[in-house]
């Protein structure tokens, strides 16, 4: 059948680089992806995609324009096409991403931290 | 702004039901659900949709039709469309659930079990 259950922590003991998310699987033309996350990221928004941020460990700070939100572990949030958010991390951050195969991290920005190949775990 | 992080645990908290699937959010055509499942669910498909099993707590036992997969808590998995399967939870177990709008809890079967019109929580 080679249907084979993920397990999220293995996963992310399989890289350690911040910032550039990795696929662990897809679903109904959308990726799901694991990423480390430290420091401030680059204010962006997604012109054509929503984006789910779901925090396994750590703290996220992710700003808005006109407010700041927080996630905790076993905390998410929808991040509506269109809206900029600036993601946040003091100490590192361990999230799942769900969101279309077309989404690229830094959105309409071009930035050093653009990722346009992701890896596979 | 109204974009709110949505704590899943307490969101868990918020029914007791089982196989009653609770939409916590939508992104691109997608829904996020919760739900507890306990006991023996319907073998069924989903003709047309992948479908995403994450499990937050509890132990699930998947059968397909050659095999028979366990998800521990922090495990996913997704199952590809056109694939039949039977969620089986020995003790409760609480999942989250990621696919298309469209889908039905009970794919091509008519049961008992279908729930056709979801709360929000």
């Amino acid at each position: 059948m080679g249907i084979k259950p993920i397990n999220i922590a293995q996963k992310f003991d399989k890289f350690s680089d911040v910032w550039s998310p990795k696929i662990v699987s897809e679903l109904n033309g959308q990726f799901v992806k694991l990423a480390r996350l430290k420091g401030e990221f680059v204010r962006h928004q997604h012109i054509d995609e929503d984006e789910l941020f779901f925090v396994i460990e750590g703290v996220l700070e992710i700003e808005f324009d006109t407010n700041t939100i927080t996630l905790n572990p076993g905390e998410m949030v929808v991040i509506p096409k269109g809206v900029y958010h600036k993601p946040i991390a003091e100490q590192e951050v361990k999230v799942m991403l769900f969101e279309p195969k077309s989404t690229i991290n830094t959105g309409d920005i071009n930035s050093d931290l653009t990722k346009d190949q992701l890896d596979r775990l």
